[in-house]
């Protein structure tokens, strides 16, 4: 075989299609990711990303503080780091963590190029082709998206307005053990998921805890949004009832800002050793200049106060979505009202379509996420997640005004023509998830 | 099984060992990596590591030019962005490859979090478990690192003074096809390769590229000092002939500075879709601050004239090491005078074993990395590489005269009481390369 064909420069035909590897079967592009170039043109409302606002960040704070670094500290900065990551960086980390009742050593924490990166690193030490990670249902795109790339089979469990239902858990454990599949981890983001926009209760914490310990079971704690919960306290962490059973995820991206690309891992101690060596296998180090200037912005400036800010901002933002679909949405739709976070799950009626009403969408100039891009199994065709996170509040209004009328467009062609059913004839699962706590 | 064992935190028992991937049998700390603690104590000269000396970087115009990016752009490169990669820095690569007479364009070029995720993002597309990677003899530790993690099996071919031997890649391959195994690719370093020190001769570039056309191996063509050369014109890249059948990575970590972690692959346009892809499962997306940072920097700067001082920096520090071999060495050892780049390859009288050595060496206050550690079959025990890049020419002259009374103690240990022997009675392949070119 010759591998320099006489086809065009840019030709769409791969010479290399017979020699990938098993696993980039599983790596195609993401629903979202088609959307990004359609949602990025501004006569498009987006309510289809999760990039936070970051506008309110104080950037003379921010340049200052990186100026100093630069000029007290850049060749070190500059220089290749520990694949661990910076030892001051990962003791403020602990600081960040205690806010949610975490107590850990700074040995324990592994940094990673964003939270995904952590996913990306737990999941290559961890799973076999084959093996199964049990996710909620929806989960995040994501997360699936890496689980896919590593040949691993994903097993949804239910949700409902307090979160993972244990059990749905129980029954997804034993379903799996049942057919003879390995079990790797669960997956799971307690707080404000996405893209559910629910938490998990308090009080089944230390119950799905208890069923993970009792399975063997390693749970794997995806947390980027847990301090930017609208009302009281943040929500007491998983990891911080159960050290050994679970690895924690953090990141910088929605309480600061995600251009530096800085998260981590709090892992028991073995598993933070592989960590380590699949870190420095991946990238030799997570990037140096970035870390240190979080630490700097950390030790300069109100940290906890600009995360208050940004909570008042998104609850602003919360405000306004729900609101507005109140006000607009046609009452045969249903949605939840997050106390945190970046997202309202909406679910349209039976039969309505997310993802063949989006290109509509997009015409009437709004965008969302369909429901589909948030299952390893085909469901979730009749959801959508809608992100208040970005635009704001007029613009939010104005996006759920044109989504209403695109669905009611959509509900006068199905009275008119007659249902066309979801795709493939698969039940509506989407629809349930979750539940309650829906106006 | 129960895993929140009764034993206390940080003991060193591992609950998971049942429990992770297959792959991480060949996740093992590098001798590198053991060896970075010891020897980054002040009073050991190490000509171990592989940091560049960036002590010469005017951090006025880089403070200055992030300055201005964080208050101009603040905003923008502090989101989330492509995971291709920021357009303007794309652009720029391809500016900083036409040096080595490679005309791309920035549409086929990915960024990376340093070349090292570059050479994983290869691997994780093209690589199932048992595929073959061909290397040089030796190669670069990174590198196997991420093959071996990737459960490839490397074959090594061997190099001489002028790089690569073409007649050993294609008995490599006869071999190992006719073993009935498949070749991804061939991972070569063509220019002042790391460890070895040499570079693929203009004369050989084509035989090479026309061995592995005809044989249909992709060649991942890994060069991180290309621009890093003592005498003349950059040499001209294999990518600049050959545009399907090469993926080229590159990287500013030795050019500009390695802690914003940003190198790139360029790849034909099929392959480079699957970067992509391969890219956002495993970051998201590469720094956008770093990017956005050596975007302004190579704005603003005369990186040209930055990279020829570097040049001469690092080539008053090769005189110093190889004037201090020539000084101090015992008449049995041989290296090589490299012409660029980091390193100096030496070999011992056979029968002394450089891994063996190395903690005598570490008591005398210097620092090497052993043959076998570039080598993944167990070579190269006679062998080490020697750095010169970071320690001023004072110290590496420190250094060579206290690794020359350990291998003269250790001569006289062997006359003594006869040789040791290479370490499971292998032989000593290292000792070979390269064979030419040495004092």
């Amino acid at each position: 075989m010759n591998n320099t064909p006489s086809r065009a420069p840019g030709s769409r035909l791969d010479p290399y299609v017979d020699r990938y590897a098993a696993r980039t079967a599983g790596m195609t592009a993401s629903e979202i990711r088609a959307l990004f170039s359609v949602a990025s043109r501004p006569e498009v409302v987006s309510l289809a990303g999760g990039m936070p606002n970051i506008s309110g960040l104080p950037l003379d704070v921010v340049g200052g503080a990186i100026s100093d670094l630069v000029a007290s500290q850049g060749p070190v900065a500059m220089q290749y780091g520990s694949g661990q990551g910076v030892p001051e960086l990962r003791e403020q980390i602990t600081d960040v963590m205690r806010l949610e009742g975490i107590e850990a050593h700074p040995d324990d924490v592994v940094v990673t190029v964003g939270s995904q990166q952590a996913v990306d690193l737990v999941t290559r030490i961890f799973c076999d082709p084959g093996d199964v990670v049990i996710c909620e249902a929806p989960s995040y795109v994501g997360a699936l998206g890496v689980f896919k790339s590593y040949q691993c089979e994903v097993v949804h469990a239910e949700m409902d307005a307090a979160g993972l239902v244990p059990e749905a858990l129980r029954q997804a454990i034993a379903a799996t053990k049942a057919a003879g599949r390995t079990i790797k981890f669960l997956y799971t983001i307690p707080n404000f998921h996405n893209p559910a926009g629910v938490s998990l209760s308090a009080e089944r914490r230390p119950e799905i805890l208890e069923i993970c310990r009792s399975e063997g079971i390693l749970v794997l704690e995806d947390n980027p949004y847990g301090l930017l919960g609208f009302d009281g306290e943040p929500k007491r962490a998983l990891r911080a009832d159960e050290s050994e059973g679970v690895i924690y995820l953090g990141s910088f991206s929605k309480t600061f800002a995600p251009g530096f690309r800085v998260g981590w891992a709090l892992a028991p101690h073995s598993v933070r050793e592989k960590l380590v060596l699949a870190q420095e296998s991946a990238t030799l180090c997570p990037p140096q200049f970035s870390q240190m200037a979080i630490s700097a912005y950390l030790t300069k400036h109100d940290w906890q106060g600009q995360i208050k800010q940004f909570r008042e901002m998104y609850r602003e933002r919360r405000d306004a979505m729900v609101d507005a679909l109140s006000d607009l949405m046609p009452a045969s739709c249903r949605w939840n009202v997050p106390d945190g976070g970046f997202y309202v799950w909406m679910t349209l009626p039976p039969g309505v379509d997310a993802k063949g009403m989006l290109p509509r969408a997009v015409t009437a100039r709004v965008a969302y996420v369909p429901g589909t891009a948030f299952f390893a199994d085909g469901y979730g065709s009749s959801a959508m997640r809608l992100s208040y996170c970005y635009p704001t509040p007029e613009r939010i209004r104005e996006g759920v005004r044109r989504l209403a009328g695109v669905i009611e467009a959509e509900l006068e062609l199905r009275e008119t023509f007659g249902a066309t059913g979801p795709i493939q004839g698969l039940p509506i699962r989407g629809t349930e998830h979750p539940s309650t706590d829906t106006q």
